[in-house]
């Protein structure tokens, strides 16, 4: 597939909206990926409508005296193929939530809604680190992880809308128990729950060797937070880039794991965790060497750091509502 | 995506190739994925020149009093993504082989070349058990394993031609060698080689437990066969059983790690191993359901048995050949 | 071996100390094994010297218009094979401590040292769970494991002092962090701590699956106890069961390894975790039977719950005491 | 524990019998752990009672002339803890054969049974690599993986006769099926069997890389034989070496947790496996200290080669022939 089917480029802006657990963001994008403006507000706890009402006021501020042509919505959870209604939310009460018919009424505006890592992805893939690619695996790393693949320059969404869940793929049979039931996922081993969880188990179980991290964290395990095993790691300290060491493992085998099916041009690190650049890259591109299957005999893909940040969710979504 | 890109329906026969490690047969192909002859040579063992001569051969008999459109090739080995060239035979001693062009310069007719596997579950996906998805991951299962993946009714090739390599996603990291170089590889737990290492296995070491399987192997581990195993399996043998389990058991987790990433509309169990229908099946669904992430939040997909037999790679190749 | 030769009955009672990482207990014991009197303190916390201070002032309280044979202490970490000199204790700041010399100067008494886990399942093994057995594996679950092995009617001590750490047999390479420096330690996965581990991982996680687990413990996944875990369990919640479930599956592999290795005529659960009962011994039992090699042409070990609960140490003590 | 509690040092020689699968072989042996003379035959392969007629003239051959004391019999298998009956023999045979009666009746000596490997171990302990340690683990690295354990000077038989059967330790949860039924057992990594398997998987999977090991077999995987291994290791050839280095990685692995249980002064490493030298030992030296735990803050046992070589089941059945 060569010819570039998401778009003609448009002139007219977009809005994209990222809903996340404490806050919605949404901005003003131009055709570019430029953004033109951004609002946010924190998200209602405990009201599904509550979330609509807002994403409904914060389209309306930023709409206000533009010619917007529409609205991309990222969220996460399972979204159907449709790319109208959130099947199941795991942050929010939504269940087989109408999202767009109800947005579109509230604001007048086309709206397409799409999972969050995949308006993510979207972002780095058009506008960041793999706007030379057609195509790249975008592994975002926070506080779970998720993913989003794109295949000759198509978003890959699932029969159901729920491809590209590359947290669960398993990565150690009988493991630590994963959200989702299971055990052994992924994102059990590669997140930042699983840095955490590293680097307090470190402090546990030998304090001796979890000196600094226990230092930083005012000698508390639990109080050990990312940005002390980052700080700890980019002094050098043994235990903390034993925690970076471990999450770079499993990422890189995870990695080789997607190679193998997807054969993707490009591997994009994004997310929380992914700010600690190379501590998260280097053992993440060691392993991936290091488990790929018949690497001698295949091209390897190149893996890079995201270039948009935390706007690659407002970016992707705005993106994606070009291509109803 | 509901409209059929890849065909305005021809009226004009096209022929498909498969090229094997010990024999190559060919195919004349209607439109509607009917095979209305065979040709089958064996594959010439020492000289690559000799299989482009073969080939050729097969074809002009085909070709015989036909008005043949195209011809299409599956070979294993990598393709690169212009489906021009094999870069890497594993069979064959091609390397960087120009197979498209030699053929094309013999035939007079335009060439597409296609991995094996992804022509295999191409026919299934158009003509066979998969004709009423839209996407699809077929796993065939014969001595190794190989894979085709379907989405948004396009055959997935990967940015360098080698997707789908699904017997190289890791299963049970530092374990068995595999002939790619790492350890732990799908094909090294399901595929015929393990079912007979299995039984071969139990045989050696519980001598008593393998009595039925020994018994039809005339008294030799070494030589039970598959077979044999199936036939055992067939009668109740709790051993062949257990061979069958094991396959089956490893089948279904890969399943799940690709349903995570895919989310296809369904699976198809293509390849020899998998002609012993429910004795791998069974066990592979229920490890499939037991192993899939958040199954209780999503649609599963559906599971079933090829139906074009070993034709699937001459009517695949056939039908590719029409999407040049 | 047949003869006792841990003892010729002695009239004299001895005194037995354990000392804990929060307190010091000890008691004065009669050859029968009962205990005639009851003292403790805390451990002091950061002098070395205070707790050998502690200790002497228990040991004169208890003799006090006693005629006391002789002591022996219980204390946490590896002991020297001639059971005089503490050579490391993870809790306390011992390192090379000669604390038979120390005590024996301050009490006037002879004093035997011996590792605690070791001198509580001495206690059960000579009045307790096992009595009448001529050789048992006792397994301690606390925070940690601590493991005792008696081999025809002698304590097995190893060549260095440090022998029945069983906590650290290797279950899951490669998985979880243990103190000692090593992944993949039995006690990472068999012990109150790894109990409540698993309970916080599923509120984490999985809070709805642990609903009644974080209503227990007031909404915090972190202030989930193990009291909560067995009152939960106790009421079928099935997540407080998965918990047990996972301890008792690693504990009965453990065992099945120790009974491969040491052929003991029984086993004897204790510590706190083992207060749960059968919430513990039925899924370790089920394990243990499932993951025995060769089960059917074997005699297999009784597994029993400990019956002398925290005085076991004193007693064991005591009673090592005699046999210097 | 100094004294020698075994024995009073005799004068009169004995006679160690070595029942193996293909062969018995019988020595008169002196007090020094000298053989003074050898006889062997085939072992009679349908009939046990045809076993006991074999032993019987072994012994009286050897006993001619000669004013022997006590006959001691090493046999595979399960052994009573009475040394008298072979309760359960894997490669004879015998179920509950109570061949000590039995050979005490057509000899006229006193009679001993000990499971093999115990006699053989025993041997070492005695007069060979460990003569000089109180304690020591002996690991016969044969066609399968046996094991003798001696502590304080005493040889742990276990409460049914059948202890220190390491080969059956856990050392791959749910990995390659063992003839005890189980799954995962060190056996199954760690002996002759593993290595050709290994070589074997690599020549079946990668021949390219196996060309050595093919060459030397005369081109087929299944004729590769231990020495073929052994040689191309000598020569330096990498797939010999990756198979050398699996085995002692296993093996490490498994003194790793025999050391966190038993904590012997010494290993010693019997079997023909071992043969290979340094090709075994340095894998498994490496192994050894790189999963013990706690290695910093404990002594580490020894790693020795045997030294007796195949004398070492009759000198050790001799010997123990002394302790009845």
């Amino acid at each position: 597939m060569s010819t570039l089917t998401h778009r003609p480029l448009p002139t007219r802006p977009t809005i994209g909206v990222d809903v996340g657990g404490t806050k919605i963001a949404a901005g003003l994008v131009d055709g570019e990926g430029t953004i033109l403006a951004t609002v946010r507000r924190p998200t209602p706890a405990r009201d599904t409508a509550e979330v609509v009402d807002t994403i409904a006021e914060l389209v309306a501020e930023l709409s206000e005296g533009q010619d917007v042509e529409a609205v991309g919505i990222g969220a996460a959870g399972f979204i159907d193929s449709a790319r109208s209604t959130v099947l199941f939310a795991p942050n929010l009460a939504w269940r087989d939530e109408p999202l767009k018919l109800k947005v579109e009424q509230r604001c007048g505006l086309p709206v397409v809604v799409e999972n969050d890592a995949n308006a993510a992805a979207w972002g780095e893939f058009r506008f960041g680190a793999a706007q030379e690619a057609s195509s790249a695996v975008v592994i975002t790393v926070g506080t779970g992880i998720g993913g989003g693949v794109i295949l000759d320059n198509q978003l890959v969404r699932g029969d159901h809308g729920i491809a590209a869940e590359i947290g669960h793929i398993k990565v150690d049979r009988g493991g630590r128990r994963c959200g989702c039931g299971q055990r052994g996922c992924l994102e059990s081993y590669c997140s930042g729950r699983a840095l955490l969880r590293e680097a307090r188990e470190i402090a546990r179980t030998s304090p001796h060797d979890a000196a600094r991290l226990l230092e930083l964290a005012g000698g508390s395990a639990e109080k050990i937070t990312g940005l002390h095993v980052t700080r700890a790691a980019e002094e050098g300290d043994p235990a903390a880039l034993e925690c970076f060491g471990q999450v770079g493992w499993w990422l890189g085998n995870g990695m080789a794991d997607l190679a193998a099916v997807l054969d993707p041009a490009m591997f994009v690190l994004a997310g929380g965790v992914s700010e600690a650049g190379d501590l998260l890259l280097a053992p993440a591109q060691a392993a991936f060497k290091a488990t790929l299957s018949a690497a001698d005999f295949r091209p390897v893909a190149d893996v890079r750091l995201a270039t948009l940040g935390n706007d690659a969710g407002i970016i992707g979504a705005a993106d994606l509502a070009r291509t109803r």
